[in-house]
């Protein structure tokens, strides 16, 4: 079991943790991956270990710092080492200044922020005393910049790109290769298909995000050799302003 | 009355709230001071009292939402309209990743930055009907990037960053001028007589910033015509490396 | 004539260099004002010297190191000081990337930004021994990033800024003040009213810059106090989308 | 024949545009390597030929629109389409801004960035019709920011940088891949060899960027399917200060 290594997907409840879960399981890393309710992550799971790898699904509140704090020891004691760990949770939403109650602005914080502080911390953890490994936040276009509308999101988004500043900082002279990548863009997910049919009919001319494409360019972070290690990266379709 | 306007100063516990306030009150504005002890604040109104200002002093915790609208309603009520509104509470701690808890991660997102989308949040709210206003929050070097030790701060400040930079795309073309000035070094303050006294001896030669300079800064900011509107600007002494 | 000071601005031929010329003229400084043909510049001059002021013309091309060289010894020897130096020349054009000649875009990094490194050099030169003086470089839209057709103008617009920064972060702490404010918006000018008619109806409204305004902003810059100065600020009118 | 493709490397001469060229045609790409002095790429050329690669090298000037005309047109008309395309051309100089002469100036924005216009330019004639191509342009760490001593090499970096922006927002959409990757520290070069050894001793701990590293990127920048491109990214090795 000590040559088992294990990557770490903190909201893989979408099409993008899926994607990277499946990709790195597929070069052999032991996907762990979570969500707040385990039972939902079944068809993952099916699906890598019917393509011959190994998965583990949790039912994990990132929020809950005890959660986290638990997780990540039973997978260090039960599992694999932690390789590799991405922080995958967004949450989007659009109100003006005036219509964003407290409770909302506090909760896109908590869950798009404060989760991916506890996962970072905790695997930093564990990390530092191998002196390896590779922490990734997914970043958004709100990351780079705020909008109407976006005070919430991107408040959430920008305080989390201080932490994978701060922490890479901090933990590439380490060993530690901690990234941002941005993905300035829409994603092909069911929520763009329902909500923006027009933008989801430009699929088959690459117009949105495959999530595949995006789990190759985590994949190629993780392999990067220490000498050229990419912090900050941006993901986004051909057709797309910016 | 109606000629009255209010200056609102959440967070003038400090050197620089303290000048803004006396600033503005100076120019003919009815300063209104908060922190969360109204009567430190005593020293501030006699001061701007004795100079023949008009200033009232508020016991607010800027992270209570119910204590935030109330302030604002009585500020609006009993006293003047909120023509300008600056938030100015910090919470420059500094802690290695593994060493920060989720404690000090939350309450100087709290203080630093949920304090501000509430003030935020309610200034606008009573500025949008009259069609002006100004909405001022302060930025630090840590608005602009992470550094080790500096994730919770950091993080704090870029989701205000995000904030400012939210409204003001909302709220410019309705008539409410909302910047982000950068204070990018050390402030005169008592904390860095102590902590830093070689880089407080540097006073002398402006090494430091005056919090007179920066309340100047602010005025001219509120001045502005609408045809050249400042967002972001920053300050600094010329002796900074940066 | 020992007490006297002198500005100089480099390209006065648009509505914004003669408002900075006249604005500074207006606080007691000697207004040197140039661009390549002098006798274009009369009106100016005689708008300054009729509301008491001291204004000079010349007919100097700004993208020549013997002109620049000579017109600041000039300026120096005969008349004044000097104290502060603008550089406004811009050349704004607009072609896709396969219509953009090498002329062309060898001549608007020429105007826009070599012109600026040899006015930069030479005022550096003559304010660095009395450890005083302020440089600015007027910056645009541009000079933060490049957009389709703007290959020429924003190369020139961010080199300039470059130069603003390395001037900055070696000239400040020797006592010079460099800064770049960026000028995000439509400038009220006759080209504006002659190609953006509809954009110059906004103008009562305050939707296109008052050269004025910024006139107004420089001079606030040159007048911080060396414990908060300014190096890049942005002006926009409220109604900017940005 | 038609099916060959070429990628170009304008600057082969370093460590870098080498790395690169051997990269690609390893993958069957026809190498056409550049430089001022062609002989001096004979070892180049003869290391992709004995690795069975094809390899091509021609002296020409970069920054001479006749040559570089002349060149694309001799390898689309008599060795293959020209598919990828990187300017790899530095001139890193260093001078404080009264020691810059205008020669010195000139000549770094000539070599670094009017040499990138020249190959961009040209080769996206080539590519637009054919509706799919890539284009790199080397960043460095003056691409981001200007630094005492850098006005020259900064400003040059940045107007390519600004050149690089504006040929993305223009040419993504029909179909070409504009990239600006940004090296930012040093790399495996002889020039670091002998100007920083004790920076060139960490090169075992791979704190010095290995050429083979970048050329792997800029492989993989070429290699991304359209719906997820990268313009900005950045290659630093893990000790690096930043």
């Amino acid at each position: 079991m000590s040559q088992k290594k294990a990557i770490l997907v903190i909201g893989a409840g979408d099409a993008t943790g899926g994607a990277i879960a499946k990709r790195f399981a597929r070069e052999g890393y032991v996907a762990c991956v979570t969500r707040r309710q385990a039972d939902k992550l079944a068809p993952l799971v099916d699906e890598i270990k019917a393509a011959g790898g190994e998965a583990h699904a949790f039912g994990s509140d990132a929020r809950k710092e005890e959660e986290m704090v638990a997780l990540i020891e039973q997978i260090e004691r039960d599992i694999a080492p932690i390789e590799v760990a991405v922080f995958n949770i967004g949450a989007n939403v659009r109100f003006g200044i005036t219509e964003t109650t407290a409770r909302v602005y506090y909760k896109v914080w908590e869950m798009a922020c404060f989760g991916g502080f506890l996962m970072g911390r905790e695997t930093a953890k564990v990390m530092l005393p191998r002196g390896r490994g590779t922490i990734i936040f997914t970043g958004a276009t709100a990351s780079l910049r705020g909008r109407e509308g976006f005070a919430a999101f991107s408040g959430a988004k920008q305080a989390l790109r201080a932490l994978a500043q701060s922490m890479a900082r901090e933990l590439w002279p380490k060993g530690i290769h901690v990234a941002h990548p941005v993905i300035d863009g829409a994603i092909d997910t069911e929520f763009i298909r329902t909500n923006f049919p027009q933008r989801y009919e430009m699929k088959d001319q690459g117009g949105i995000l495959n999530p595949d494409s995006i789990a190759d360019a985590y994949w190629q972070i993780h392999q990067q050799p220490r000498d050229a290690w990419t912090h900050e990266t941006e993901l986004r379709p051909w057709m797309e302003a910016w």
